[in-house]
């Protein structure tokens, strides 16, 4: 299901990816010990409290405990996703390097906070508590889909080719190719690229996996039990697609891909959630998009505009006002049909005390 | 206004004070050149465009002008905020470096992320802009207190002692002040301390200032119009309390300035707003609650928990679920009066894309 091309590319990029890649196989592999670790401070800090404290929060060290079962639980989840990442990624990613406990030492909290991020998101895109999440921005993106081909009946939607930038686990593309059509996906990060590649290929059967995404943080907890309950994934079977249905997913980042001339106008919908301020040069996606449809071709949008960059030392990173991006989207040459807010959370922990909540715009528009 | 007690504090902790003062001087001192330079960097990338995505946003370099002469403005305040603190801070704050290059260069930006949100601040507490926020949480605060104390009339007041910790810029005080109750306000931060005494004895007249607190974030925005608005603070005249009225504020640590044997039995009513998750032990700060409050004195509180010093290494942190907060407020010898859960953003700016949204819990509990 996944498609990759190697040639032709730059030796010493092929070199900086698979130092990358290193880096993230070694946060699967320093999860366990990393997270113990920090439950571990937790157990130190206890100790220190004088008795009359501890007798005031009696089941402080049982929670402590069970969270520890719970990082052994997520640990047999990451294994999984981690053999098969070292089988998927084949020889080339190997690299020059040989000494492990060099890319070992590189993990950061900045690195284990994406691990982290990854767990929450099968929440989101293959759990039943991420459901919420889904029918407030994948539900609008379908609707607007279906509705642009609705004279299409499902059966006849195979030759639509709809392009998913920024495909996380995988579901949306996944449900788009549920409506009929084909899809691809395309991935940037390796977070997301081995956790989709487990998701979509590896599992048997319906709530195979059990996690506990909201293990990590003690903070803006309503109740022990809340933050301990295991989330079962997946909540649908993966390979339950009709089998002469066209699903890839891409791995690379967008523009290096995409930009390519093989993809002039060969794409019948464009579907972005959550994607457009992953970009540097967001001009350079919308240029891409453009370039990329067929003409008449769809653009469907749903996100806040976040931009990945904006404080990241040496990145360039252009960022404008919605009211911007607007201005560029017509310029380009896109002729804008609805429009909408629509608020959303993005993998939140559901019984938490703060929500992240995104007023997130919302928009379909054709290529002129 | 201001009380300080510099009596009888070791040296070894006068001198780490006086440094962190010294940061904290130099965090304001730095503010314009650092946020130029952060403008900067946008306008550097605008120029590496190529010309047709340029022609895409006819507006960008105005706006970058306009942000730049924002910041101008802001350090405008800044500055005032900073002579007057470098006198009230006193000799004994000045400590034994002379090297002015040495502090310099240890700002960090999670030392201008402070001030930043010190600018922030002003909004939430001291500007039209942020009544919402003052209405969802000093309003059931205050709502609370004048119910229980609403056998006493507003000119009898005077000898109720209410007790605002973290009282960051002074408004919640104030408002408590205004109800005709005696209250001392306690902080800890000294970005918060300079900016308080500066708002609570240096204004002469509402909108005196104009601030742009929204300046150092291009994501999440909607409109460059919005982001640009001017906030004019004060919303009221800080001097506007009665004359007789007994009004205070306490530079410290909570643990260390309450912990006194002189604060035994001393209060009559405790309020405390997003103040409680700023403990390295909660349980100390419940106990003190405890100890200082008069029996059958009152504790009010609105606030999450999102624990300070959760992911701070080298710092002991306890990080309790609210019902363990609960079970350990109750055993401590706290009867609950009025439970519930109030939503509110905390300096949010009102027309982003992202919002905090916080579930706070609310409680009214009794000293028995």
């Amino acid at each position: 299901m996944f498609v990759n091309d190697p040639e032709g590319v730059d030796k010493e990029i092929v070199e900086e990816e698979a130092k990358h890649l290193r880096k993230v196989l070694n946060t699967f592999t320093l999860y366990k010990s990393h997270a113990l670790t920090s439950n571990n401070r937790r157990r130190t800090d206890y100790y220190a409290l004088p008795e009359r404290h501890k007798a005031l929060i009696p089941d402080y060290l049982t929670k402590l405990n069970k969270v520890d079962h719970a990082i052994s639980k997520n640990y047999h989840v990451l294994k999984q996703i981690l053999s098969d990442g070292k089988l998927f990624v084949g020889d080339e990613y190997k690299g020059s390097s040989n000494n492990d406990n060099d890319d070992k030492e590189q993990v950061t909290e900045y690195d284990m906070d994406k691990l982290r991020s990854t767990i929450k998101q099968f929440v989101r895109e293959w759990a039943i508590e991420g459901k919420p999440e889904r029918d407030a921005t994948y539900k609008p993106l379908l609707d607007a889909l279906n509705e642009f081909f609705k004279d299409v009946s499902k059966e006849e939607r195979a030759p639509i080719r709809v392009l998913v930038p920024g495909a996380g686990l995988g579901r949306l593309a996944f449900d788009i190719v549920q409506q009929g059509f084909s899809c691809q996906g395309n991935e940037f990060s390796f977070y997301m690229l081995l956790a989709s590649h487990f998701i979509l290929n590896r599992i048997e059967r319906v709530h195979q996996h059990e996690i506990y995404p909201f293990i990590h943080s003690f903070s803006n907890i309503v109740s022990s039990d809340d933050q301990l309950k295991p989330i079962f994934i997946p909540d649908i079977l993966p390979s339950s697609i009709p089998p002469d249905s066209n699903f890839s997913m891409v791995a690379g980042d967008f523009v290096e891909v995409y930009g390519e001339e093989q993809h002039i106008e060969k794409w019948d919908c464009i579907v972005t959630c959550f994607f457009i301020d992953t970009a540097k040069n967001i001009l350079e996606y919308i240029e891409i998009f453009h370039r990329i449809l067929k003409p008449g071709g769809l653009w469907i949008n749903i996100g806040p505009l976040l931009y990945h960059y904006e404080n990241s030392p040496g990145e360039m990173s252009i960022e404008l006002s919605l009211d911007q991006v607007k201005c560029a989207i017509k310029e380009t040459g896109f002729l804008f049909q609805d429009e909408k807010i629509i608020n959303t959370t993005y993998t939140s922990n559901p019984n938490g005390m703060l929500k992240y909540v995104y007023e997130c715009s919302f928009w379909t528009c054709v290529k002129q």
